[in-house]
């Protein structure tokens, strides 16, 4: 158990948006309790009920927050349904949220579950003018308790870690032609698409830094593509590949945006082809 | 009056946005003054100038405020106009902003004012390079004051508490024939449309928990609606009727808009018809 | 040097946006060494690689900042390239930011640079996974030493003050027949169109408070405005010019947005023409 200690981090995620003050009275509460907190917003900009999403820009963060911290991750589309809300306590970091994904690539990222359990304690939970604010009236409450010290132990019932829902995070297909099926895992703000493929994986197929790949997007287009070792290699209208500030391939070009420009999102498959390597064929 | 504490929560709500640097400018006052205070963000995202949404959002929040919070609040389309600059104290909080209609509401909720002062006292003012800006120049500086424990009477000249700018919250009209002609008060990030009516009163007019109820659309169209428990009860495309967390009754969809898919926005007049009931006929 | 001081606010700004974890991630590292240090957001909403829109807000903001404030300031569309990435010691502030235009309109006004170092002192960047993110890696990391009291001397080699990439603001014209050609600098939230021109300027040029102005606006339409004391002296649809908040004349309607109803932005070409003057004839 990380020692007690009032003025702990909690790192905020959710897709409450900043327009409506969910936020803000969700850490009012934990305040009225916990008064030291400091909170760290990691975002509230997750698209609505997109847990893949919310899942992956926890598992970018994680490993990036002090030791001790609380994350608080909401993106809650089963509200009103049987889901579990759950603390679960990793050695560096102790997560609170529901139990559908959202959580389960970061507590992987960490190191694995500890102790796991559903806040079944009612004595933490706040009284809710109407339908329970899982947020509000149950996950903020346990935050303060945990960041006053109180045990995981006591927030509620254990649950096996193992029965964590799994996040849902595309992995590559190695197809026997020597290319790789890839998905966009990410489209940040300048547009740059994070692939879930990492740099070791491309260069196990035959490709090399400096040299050129193929690109096949999703509606049958194919580009020549050249990966590069920094942004600012890509020459004027270039799509590059390069490897990210995660360690991951991108697809960018050189200050615009290859998600405008290529028609990519969250989610797109995107076919990286070596040099010499052939993809299978698929229907159209 | 409060306790002198200089780790009091800061609650700021305003219409300034986040791209401007508005909101950090009153923060860094705040602080150059009393460096211990702790913010929590309500909402910078009020509709340019809406003292209505604003008012709404504020009267939500305000009963999750810890205990001696300072309020901040500002969405002032009189600047530069004779309206009033107040601090008004309550039992629970004390409230800093304009008074036209903006802090009413949110005062009523927390058991009426115990002392109001007009921020006439120069002495706190910045001065400014050119025409005041309330938020920075007048509004932070008390707020600082009030978190250093500088009474609140010291802030300015007296007001009559009978004296605030009432709040402009619709009220439910309960016509002759058993329904009810009811408000849109706020449509949150999900599109649910929180109505001015409680259960209390719905049931009062005679529909029950689980049964249908009419509901006339502005622009004359009527829909089937039903009275469900979670908004998870909503079958596909079903219009349903849900006590939301904050106990008002609220029309929704089933992950979807209700908002976006009936044409309803903050302000738009929704009619509910219980079984039995009549409308009162309208000319078009 | 300020004092050591681990409760130091860290003012920050960036083009990061909210919806991704970038801000929150630099923020946690800052916190992973520096605990107590305090933050204020002026901005993540700059336009992306705008280095010209950070640069004025952060002109708008430094001088409301609190003494010995760590400002950390990132819009850098040189990711890759051999910008240089700051300290700059002031009297007022500390700025932490590329050397790209950003900083120097800021260091001017609080007085010019004390000590100036480039941030190359390897032992306080963290390690990236893949190519350096300068904000997480680098410059958050030097803001954190800078709250523990390092002296910004140990962060790397001394640079030339004088060294540094001046900002890109545009300077008014005044022209021989008495008119001045201005650039919008700034659009705030209300639509207000701030101008590179003070009131002692156009005053100098022969137009009084109260009295005509005439306005050449981009695309050759002429308007007739009035300088008027406050926002609320605007007439319906008149369109008006006033000293704003940060001394500075400004294109403004009555609540209504100047910069929509005649097509300004960021940049704009507005010439103020005052009575008696005549413009300098342009080719179209």
């Amino acid at each position: 158990m990380p020692e007690a200690d009032s003025t702990r981090v909690v790192a905020f995620l959710s897709d409450y948006g900043l327009v409506d003050e969910f936020v803000g009275v969700c850490k009012a509460v934990v305040l009225g309790f916990a008064p030291d907190v400091r909170f760290v917003d990691l975002s509230h900009d997750v698209p609505a009920h997109d847990v893949r999403a919310g899942a992956l820009t926890l598992v970018r963060a994680v490993q990036y927050l002090p030791a001790d911290t609380i994350v608080l991750a909401v993106v809650d589309p089963g509200v009103g349904t049987e889901r579990r809300l759950l603390a679960v306590e990793c050695e560096h970091v102790t997560l609170v949220g529901p139990d559908n994904g959202l959580l389960a690539p970061a507590v992987a990222m960490v190191g694995g579950a500890q102790q796991v359990v559903e806040l079944t304690n009612d004595e933490f939970r706040l009284p809710s003018p109407g339908p329970t604010f899982a947020g509000r009236d149950v996950l903020a409450p346990a935050v303060a308790q945990l960041a006053l010290g109180t045990d995981v132990a006591e927030l509620g019932r254990a649950v096996d870690p193992n029965s964590l829902v799994p996040g849902l995070l595309g992995l590559p297909q190695f197809e026997d032609g020597g290319a790789v099926a890839s998905q966009v895992w990410w489209v940040d703000r300048f547009g740059n698409c994070q692939l879930n493929v990492g740099p070791d994986e491309l260069e196990a197929l035959g490709a090399e830094r400096g040299g050129p790949v193929e690109v096949h997007l999703p509606g049958g287009a194919t580009r020549a593509a050249r990966w590069v070792h920094t942004y600012a290699d890509a020459r004027a209208s270039e799509l590059v590949l390069v490897v990210d500030s995660y360690g991951l391939l991108s697809l960018a070009l050189d200050r615009r945006s290859a998600a405008a420009e290529h028609g990519l999102n969250a989610g797109s498959a995107v076919t990286l082809v070596p040099p010499g390597a052939s993809v299978a064929t698929t229907t159209a």
